[in-house]
């Protein structure tokens, strides 16, 4: 253990470098070329094999991906910022995912999944910001790692450092998962239809800051996470003129606005919490115009996915049969979907053994009533549902504002307490 | 008579050509000011005293104002397009309207209104349309004379060149009012608040093209004006994360959808026919925050002032209501009005005793269930309730296509019967 | 003429017993079994050919049926105040209908229709209010004629009494039409229905007492009859305990709820006045229940059938779409209709030149806005599309009271104005 | 204790007969007065001090009175079937409160509560219904015990007996408090109210019967009651013919129909379950009149205090609102209540020792989601704040239908493990 220890805190340094080189190139969620084609270079320096792209992202199940205009215009910009790109090539269109696999021998194959993408938030130019004080701003107008997953590279790209350089100490596979698209749980869905998740016995995620907790805490386990579908909602009518000939109209906008009433009066559930939202609505264009057209963004979460699913349900209902009243066309589209979960308490236990031999954690169990959201779940209800064990951890930071805020910074040590962690973690399965 | 007809044909292309100058450059509601700015030195130039800008346009009554920003672009394109810069000065901030005042003896006052505002419509750039065929087609981006306020321009100042050049002929105060922005029925009531219209004792008023009815046909009088309202309403709530805290939120999506859906079923008023259209409506950011704004354009109508009235009277209570449901504040922005409003027979004798003399026009009474909107309504009532008569005109004319489209057109010469039309109305006082 | 007014003036107060023994047995629509039986008994007795029950009412287009226990007691009542069994016995459940034939010579023929049925209206026991004070006022409890239907019958039986006696004086065929139900317009489509006015020529109807006409006055005929229709609507839902099962409940209240809103939003129609009550509605039975069940009474209205149409088919989609957005079953029952109307002008004319003969007769020409319901427009469209011509007139009277108000009373010597008038338009076709 | 268990065991056919006659003649929340009566002359003839009517029932504070006609009914019902005339006199117009003292010497004061009341059911006739089999089926129509309170005031009168009998046992003062209206949570804040609780130190509630608990089986404690609230909501608003005079209307039905649909879609609160209920909706009159009148029946639940109130006053807050919207005036009737409530863990504690050293009962601890409401917990939390412990017990039995249904039936010698477990615990506080 204290060789390995040793190891990492040799390379603080190189995992704080590439944490700010991420932090000032962010790109969103299915366009995350540069940050997957350093990760895919790193990965295959270091001797892991390498999938890539397509081979790790199923095409068809990719959830709010982006028109081909942004695709390509991301592309160009992660070539101008340093992309590689021989990796560039194949990560473009949209199938941002890179996986790295180390063969140490017999023994179980353990995942660990790290998220790419970054947020469309505004970076804060103030001198109490570090990341502007110190000049690792992001460069990218409107773009920001400010939900950590700059941080949750970095550690990846850490642990592949360690496991690389002493890889006579551990054993099994390990595959290291860089995802993109977590945000709005859009991509965790198309890397396990992929099939790469098909053999890992052990998986393990994490995430950075939680706001109570402060630098130096860890949860050693996460459950209830809430699931949750993501939907944008499109109704067609017909326009007339509103004056003269009120009748010949199919208003779309009256359509939107009875299914926004309509959703948030589903029935509360007897058997767990229930959530929706309408975030978001725009519908017509002239005045005068019986509006011919109407775009809704909602979300729906239940605290169990049974809920959830029930939420899902009741909303295609309610939509199919809002359309019929007012005699519009609608298209659902999903653009997001996360199931429940829940860490198995023995790999838990692990966790909590692992963390509370590392010096300077404060080390808490399983956090039972999460209530977020994650698409790590997607991959963790996979993993068990072939017999596998997962586990969420969350690693506690002193951060200067909360997540998705303009003034998102975490505390970089931080990351150096997750990368010990984890590798201790797989060094355990080694004995 | 014969003279003055003489005089008219002689001037025929110059008319045609104001139009097209006019056409060429379409500025729409309140940046009338390339427009007025050519009004107000060709008045001068003929010799007629000039009402300008703030003298004729009541700062607080103006309706629908865009914001500054936009009326400062307006001003910079407007020197740029050949803006006379003396008035262009006057006009400027959204202050665009013109009087041309002619004194030609004892007599009654008669003033005679002309629009000159364009539309946000795209002109067509095909062959059969003749604006692009013959090089005159709009210059600016996305707006477009497609009602006819160009002609309506090139009329006003056909007739002040008739008046001036034979003012011995004439009798009395001529006042031509040259008015922004009606479209959205924005303008009028700020032009009747300057008591610009105070002593007028005779109003005429007019329409080129009338879809059923094409060119030689004239309604020598319209009843039956819809009085019409505009309004913006704004709500604003607060947000709140909504899988975390929906009951913390105060979601102004909500009660923007509650209030159109209500709006719509305002009850049926028994005095005569309404109309209310919500055309549009947006709400919210994220998707997963509760809404705290929303925006909506709606309008009113009635068949009379009165029902018009009872809507504008509903909605209030309407907005004020659903705002208290959902603890939202709100804003209600007037935006446009207009007055129902009836032609007076008198007047309308006058009108169809002059038309039936001028050769081949084809002349119909009054036109008694118009059914639109216009914010002459509005000059109209005011001159009526100090004791005036007043009459609006319909000019048949074979149009391309209808009103508001970018493919509209109408027939030049038609212009010259309205130029012969109402010189020869203003003759008929003077006798 | 002055003979046949004449022996008018010998009946009048037959016609007035006549119908002091309607008033102080009313029915309402379906049970007017005593009415009809007595009605049939006299115009048997005045040598009429009778057509009764099933001969004229078809069975499946009575609309707003009583229940069979309802029909069963009215039976029982009738034949207990006076009902005669012959013909009772063929007028029971629900077809209480009756046609008398006198056949006069060549000529066209000519149908009159009066309408039998009372209110369920309770009337007043107060000295000021005639029936009372002269002892004919009601026997039956919450039952009363305040809508004058007695006197229209009686004025039958006159018109009946006349034509017997002087049957030289009159050519063609004289029908005379005795229909029950006309409140909530459920009677006349089956009357319709059973072919009884299909060889019709001309046909007359009236109505007594029009609020702002005293007695003297008649109106030679009515045209502007709105359309109407009237449904009741049940949902069916399923029940679960609200507290514990939310989620399990179909809720036929909230459907209910939502159709009511929904209903009252349908659009304003171009072509015309139009109108929607839900006038009841009624749902769930706990308070810890969720619904299974609502039922609603509701009517449309139009100012053409045209307009009718559009707001009925917009019902029949609200309820159907409601209901699966409910997940609810539904039933509409349609309970009463009647169609738009208008008199025919050349039968108006000769109303209006007979009524300026009669003495006292102060005569209007035909009522183009009527702007009310009657489902004599049932018969009055049937006869017009056979090529046959209709009119409605309306005789004035000195009321006490409102139409179905419990003080209503009419003038009773009106009544002999109108068989007078009646007896002298049906000699003119003799002529 | 043996002596204890064998007097109890000495009178359990008597406490079975006291069961029957109770059960023979159910009465209703505020009608008790039978019950009562014969309750109060026994506690007496027993030798306990006597609290009766007004003296623990505060008049204001009664939620859910029936009408003074209902009352008085009940009242010569109850003197007919048995009632004490001495007793019945002080019980009448809604105060069917008594409480019986024992004072013991030195100790704390322990109250015991038993609610008396039956609910509007009918009780099957069949065979297969022991109490119909045996005799003492209930003699008032349409009302039935349906829910063992009859069971619930003989045990009451059971340790009464086994108290008086053998008082040198017991020290302390022991109160037995028998309360009305239990069903819709109506009686117990009134009790509270006349402060005949405030001197408690221990107070003790069971109920008999849980469905999935057979004979013999006990929960020594009770938490996780939900709180709720029940209203009854009125509308006024004013009618109008909907065909002539729409706009006169102030539409009550619509105004009910708002309210349900809003109602229901109150956000969801984050720190706990919540639901609510409109059971029932009756408004309008006529088809064709504008409903000037509605009612509605609803409840709140909260699994919180905290989240029942925000239920609450969402409630109110959208009450006002629509009645404003739709210029109707409210009213509200607060007519039931009971707050969210958790046994004292130090008196579960006692409970499960007591329960665990009688013979023949499976004992399980304190039961956290209970999920019901009950208004015993008004007392509850009453006694607690007052710095005394309470706790509410299960006892379970073999129960032949669900509560509140028509064939429900229990066990009447799971009645006797009742009247041991809470004796021996008031011995306890004698030691």
């Amino acid at each position: 253990m204290k060789d390995i220890i040793k190891k990492i805190n040799e390379i603080e340094q190189t995992v704080i470098d590439w944490r700010r080189s991420f932090h000032q190139y962010p790109e969103v969620g299915w366009t995350e070329i540069r940050t997957a084609s350093l990760v895919a270079k790193e990965l295959k320096t270091l001797g892991f094999k390498l999938m890539i792209g397509r081979e790790v992202i199923e095409d068809n199940k990719r959830m709010g991906l982006p028109s081909q205009e942004v695709l390509d215009a991301a592309y160009d910009r992660a070539l101008h910022q340093g992309a590689d790109p021989e990796f560039a090539d194949k990560l473009k269109d949209g199938f941002t995912g890179v996986v790295g696999i180390l063969e140490c021998g017999d023994g179980p194959t353990i995942g660990m999944r790290f998220d790419m993408d970054a947020l469309p938030v505004s970076e804060e130019h103030v001198s109490s910001h570090k990341p502007f004080d110190q000049g690792f701003i992001s460069k990218n107008a409107r773009l920001m790692h400010a939900c950590g997953h700059d941080g949750h590279t970095a550690i990846g790209l850490g642990i592949a450092s360690v496991l690389s350089s002493m890889q006579s100490r551990f054993m099994g596979t390990i595959k290291l998962i860089f995802q993109p698209a977590e945000e709005g749980v859009r991509g965790a869905k198309s890397m396990v239809a992929s099939g790469v998740l098909d053999d890992i016995d052990i998986l393990l995620g994490l995430h950075l800051g939680i706001k109570e907790e402060g630098s130096g805490s860890v949860y050693a386990g996460v459950s209830g996470f809430y699931a949750t579908s993501k939907f944008d909602i499109c109704f067609k009518g017909v326009s007339s003129h509103a004056g003269t000939h009120p009748e010949n109209g199919r208003n779309a906008l009256l359509a939107g606005a009875a299914t926004a009433l309509q959703l948030h009066s589903i029935p509360r559930h007897s058997s767990g919490i229930s959530r929706i939202n309408v975030g978001r609505l725009e519908a017509g264009t002239g005045r005068n115009i019986i509006a011919d057209q109407a775009f809704m963004m909602i979300e729906t979460r239940g605290s169990t996915s049974e809920v959830n699913d029930f939420m899902v349900k009741e909303m295609h209902r309610i939509v199919e049969s809002i359309a019929a009243l007012y005699q519009v066309t609608y298209e659902i589209e999903a653009v997001g979907h996360a199931e429940g979960g829940t860490s198995d308490e023995e790999l838990v236990n692990i966790v909590e053994k692992v963390a509370t031999q590392l010096e300077g954690l404060s080390v808490k169990p399983c956090l039972d009533d999460f209530g977020g959201s994650e698409d790590f779940t997607e991959m963790m209800t996979h993993v068990q549902s072939n017999g596998g064990k997962a586990c969420y951890i969350l690693m506690g930071s002193d951060i200067a504002a909360p997540h998705h805020n303009g003034a998102f910074d975490f505390e970089e040590r931080d990351m150096m307490n997750a990368v010990k962690l984890l590798s201790l973690i797989a060094e355990t399965f080694g004995d």
